[in-house]
């Protein structure tokens, strides 16, 4: 596993020469942030061949990034700067610190610097910042024979040919053509009777998460990126998507757990910024919860009456609490694949209706021996004048109830979200269990007082 | 938006043939999904450009592929079915009743017959039922010149042409080129020499969700996929593990909210079969919060003598539920995106060790002052005897000191889980919250019997 190092401890320069060459720029990356020491770690760097240096150095972590820089001359640092893809370029950029992005920019050829810089200008969640710039244009007069000449002397320094993208003389994107269709072409056809007009495009300004959808509707591996007046900028990459789509279900998760979402990854966020990011919803769902606390100070006496009815109020609460999740989250989920809609509202309910039926006699059918097997192995006594079976009915009939309360709100509750263009997976568990406290309580409690108390 | 729909209304088939043949195939699906009468869906499908057909066929919900194929002649289907790319082919053929796969299977050429019945032999889950066999294969004596020559013959054929692999006489695989490397090498250069022979591969009957993780890792568009004897069967594409991604996404976070995982998508999923994948872990969980039950049957006397403290019961095991949840589905992420690993764990419970205080603390004093506004205000009262200052402390305390317990239980819970080779997802909300409850009902009691009753 961790060759690269164990050749570095003995000094085998040679022979980890000759591995690295072997090796995928990805797992160099992967050992290389095993090394601690700064030294070794540059030694390791200065070792790979010229053209995949670059490569493993955008595969690195910010920090490994940022040792290397430290240690290596202005002209190393020019020559990975300018071998890079941009898109790379920026995103190692825009993790330094003001005085590494000043050298970076200072040392890199005039070209890549403008690159750099313009991109940099775009917001961080936003298609411009997600683009590179080394894409292929062809022109639409171009016969096929002379495309592929283009192509061949070309491609070398180019992200990704598999689309050709055709522009006018002002650079206004025209038509696209897969690089498939333009080698099954003849010779002598003419770039412009191949291309396709209807360009699926994304704009510079545009939210990453919705180019990241388009990707996936059409199945496309990379997507023309257009500035405001429809001249082409840039390209999107399949492979910086799927980043997206990752960081996007993250964000979701977090929400869904009561957290603002993290930047950075889980281990390099700061102890701070983490209690930050949970303390809000904590304090929202906590002061919430008041109201159930006063459900349950209204029924004070009747607990004291039947003391034993407190000892299932947390049963009741996770298990209509687990089953109005399970909703919500289904339905969360459904709403982020383009499953269901707004509009699908009634068949939703009705749908979670019969599962909360179904759920809510078994759960109730088991809670019901579990309690009577409970009392008869000793572990629940109840006073004089209260009767187990009845009590154990209560309790279940409370569950069946509240269950399917518990799936109703769990699944109208992230529709109204989206149709109030609120963030759906904020309408999760720690939301609807809040909920579902009260309702269950006021349903337990409700329930209680017509039978148990007369 | 429903442009075909109107068309078709209005009988004007000459516009909407031009109008399909602009529109991009996944368009024309999605508006096809909208049509409810079958002949009419029939109509368009009829209209739609011979090239297009299989694309838009692929792009179709099973239900809609079925209505059509329902009312259409053998001829037709078979020229959909020997069209479609082989995986999307497999894919449909999958979801159909037998007789219809039988008819499928009947009127496909021979070839395409062949191709569908070996990739229905691999598992739903393997990389063998995801891939496509028409790739690109180039002998690794030919000239550059030649292979260009060849991938220019048999290109339109292909699934993706990104990259050439090469396989000697017995198919077994020895290189792969990307097609820019191609491009870019002279005529006369052999692919022997251009193709590099560390190939990232996948095993047919390999989970897909560990061919997931290398396309994320290598950021690769397309993976070669080999036998048990290397040799080369077929070819997974980015587009298809894209939505192995959002699988395992939507599986993950099934989960977490306590549910099986579903094979369809919610809306085609029966009640039935919701039913049966929420039922399972709401039994565990609610036969689980019978310990929770107990320990308050076990202060009972203490309830009834400061009654006050049963209304914090819920308020404390959601606010602790929430703050356990919170670290678990962090760290479940984490691991999910390969940020923490085991061997973390002191590193991981340190950190949540911190936010715990701080979150904890936070937490703890905005719940006192809440209780002393309530009281003020006359939401809450208390037993003579009893100081309100007194009982708002220990339940701050409680918190302060749960939130840590749960933070600690949320954080290691899922790297336990993790090493033991079970899924971490499991550790989430439902089960860290009814552990959760229980550690912070001990704790409330614990404090409240030492500083309330003496």
């Amino acid at each position: 596993m961790h060759e690269i190092l164990n050749l570095v401890e003995s000094r085998s320069f040679g022979e980890l020469r000759k591995v690295l060459e072997d090796m995928n720029p990805a797992d160099i990356a992967e050992q290389m942030a095993e090394i601690e020491d700064v030294k070794s770690l540059v030694i390791v760097f200065r070792l790979l061949p010229k053209e995949q240096a670059a490569e493993v150095f955008s595969y690195l972590e910010p920090d490994d990034q940022q040792r290397i820089v430290g240690s290596i001359s202005d002209k190393e640092l020019a020559s990975i700067v300018n071998e890079m893809f941009v898109d790379d370029a920026v995103d190692f950029t825009e993790e330094m610190p003001a005085n590494i992005v000043d050298r970076v920019l200072r040392v890199s050829d005039p070209e890549t610097r403008k690159a750099i810089n313009q991109l940099l200008k775009y917001p961080d969640s936003s298609a411009g910042s997600l683009m590179t710039t080394e894409l292929l244009r062809l022109k639409s007069e171009w016969s096929v024979e002379a495309a592929i000449n283009y192509v061949r002397r070309s491609c070398s320094e180019l992200a990704s040919i598999t689309y050709a993208f055709v522009t006018d003389e002002s650079r206004h994107l025209k038509g696209v053509a897969s690089m498939k269709d333009v080698l099954a072409a003849k010779d002598d056809e003419l770039i412009a009777d191949i291309m396709d007009t209807e360009v699926i495009y994304a704009q510079t300004t545009e939210d990453q998460a919705d180019v990241a959808e388009r990707f996936k509707k059409y199945d496309i591996v990379s997507m023309p990126v257009v500035d405001g007046e429809m001249r082409l900028v840039g390209l999107i990459t399949i492979d910086d998507v799927v980043d997206v789509i990752e960081e996007e279900t993250t964000e979701d998760i977090y929400k869904m757990a009561a957290m603002a979402p993290i930047e950075d990854s889980y281990m390099q966020t700061s102890v701070f910024s983490l209690a930050k990011k949970r303390i809000v919803w904590l304090l929202i769902l906590m002061i919430s919860a008041t109201f159930t606390g006063l459900i349950i100070t209204k029924f004070e006496n009747m607990l004291t009456a039947v003391a034993i009815l407190t000892s299932f109020i947390p049963m009741l609460m996770d298990t209509c609490g687990n089953a109005g999740s399970q909703a919500s989250v289904s339905v969360i989920r459904a709403l982020v694949l383009g499953e269901v809609k707004f509009s699908n509202i009634l068949k939703v309910i009705w749908k979670e209706f019969r599962v909360s039926i179904l759920v809510g006699l078994a759960v109730a059918a088991v809670n019901y021996l579990r309690i009577i097997i409970c009392y008869y192995i000793g572990l629940y006594s109840v006073d004089p004048g209260q009767n187990i079976y009845i009590i154990a009915g209560v309790v279940s009939m409370t569950l069946v109830l509240a269950v399917i309360c518990a799936k109703f709100v769990g699944c109208t509750l992230p529709l109204l979200a989206d149709k109030l263009k609120l963030d759906p997976a904020l309408m999760a568990s720690p939301m609807i269990t809040t909920i579902v406290d009260a309702v269950s309580l006021l349903v337990y409690f409700g329930i209680a007082s017509l039978i148990l108390i007369r």
